[in-house]
């Protein structure tokens, strides 16, 4: 391992998945660094003061830099390291299609899919009441946010990836982050034949990484979400 | 005037400003198509097919290609136009930062900005009823956002801008997004000296534009919120 490189991440966080699962597919070596987020490790003064101020995950550590943010992560190792070039292509247009994604999907499918989550499957967890009335909002956003990302973004399945025929980094961040509803019990790819396609086309591409980053999700998704069996290995 | 490069915006719409201004300021020549959100002219099905497809401002439009997204929309400029290296400059390192900030504001800074604003000033105008505890909850988030981007991003005055020494877009980004809030009575200046001194710094070096592109906050901003005047040219 070149020494230097350190990921913190927990695999409960969706852009912590699509890093770990980025660097794994692409042979960088690091560090792996776990960050308890159920134990608020991320919230410490330590973890403020020594890895990430922002007090989140994913972040990157090396010995005279630090970065958070998994899409300025994604954009300086692919400066940085030999990683291969469809993950952020060098074309000015198509670059720039990746880069309207990433920056789209925070206050979109991110914010649809972590409220929704939170509400429903983190709340009863910490002792907070779920609102019925609040559910069924969220629930209309998820689905309002996955309809047009099957119909608009994926072009009905006339296109295999977001931006093209390639898949790049607004694919991996964007199946990671569509799969933590699985855990809230919504199954994205009911009812959305595109969408699976794509998720599996995905998957398919960079596994065994993204299983080994999901199964959390896959364990902790309720029975009626079809889920890969993966091993007890921890 | 080179043809080809439309911007939709709305000057109520904090990354339009920032665009707007960033156009301005590096002679990038451009025809104004304003767009308005009150009229929900970025609602259209005609909007959304010609010109973002996600139905939101700003947008640039050239004859062969669209794009959305102010963050990726000056990564396109500044790779395609003559922009002063300083925006977003060329060191890997440094490059990092500044996308650090600008994929950290949109669930952060612009989202607790966006949400007061919403609650406090458009939900009366829309005839919602605002809520006294939300409004505080909200309010709280705002402090909370705005004192974390005071003593930890500008270092409590010890760094003028964002990134170091010189301005970036993560600084004309987060100064518009930080505007907003005037409009809905919250003056984030007070009691925060290096981010008045920080935001006097950003409008000084942009101006004219910056006050053009600003004129609709300072007339909507109250009276107790001290704004410059401003030429009632329309």
């Amino acid at each position: 391992m070149i020494p230097g490189l350190k990921l913190y991440y927990d695999l409960m966080s969706q852009p912590s998945r699509a890093l770990y699962i980025f660097l794994s597919m692409n042979k960088v070596p690091f560090e792996r660094c776990p960050v308890a987020l159920r134990k608020l490790q991320h919230k410490t003064t330590e973890y403020k003061t020594n890895v990430n101020r922002y007090g989140k995950v994913p972040c990157i550590v090396e010995p005279d830099f630090r970065l958070a943010e998994s899409v300025a992560i994604y954009r300086y190792l692919c400066q940085k390291y030999r990683v291969s070039s469809y993950w952020y292509p060098e074309d000015t247009v198509r670059q720039a299609r990746v880069d309207e994604y990433l920056a789209w999907q925070h206050l979109n499918i991110r914010a649809d899919i972590s409220l929704y989550f939170f509400h429903v499957w983190l709340n009863p967890l910490l002792g907070k009441e779920v609102n019925a009335d609040k559910t069924e909002r969220l629930r209309q956003r998820v689905d309002n946010g996955l309809n047009f990302f099957e119909r608009t973004l994926l072009c009905n399945g006339k296109q295999p990836f977001l931006t093209g025929d390639c898949i790049s980094i607004a694919d991996l961040s964007a199946a990671c982050e569509i799969e933590q509803v699985k855990i809230a019990g919504y199954d994205p790819c009911s009812g959305r034949p595109h969408l699976n396609t794509w998720m599996n086309a995905v998957r398919d591409f960079t596994n065994p990484y993204y299983d080994e980053a999901h199964k959390f999700v896959y364990r902790l998704a309720p029975e009626h979400i079809a889920t890969p069996a993966v091993l007890d290995d921890d």
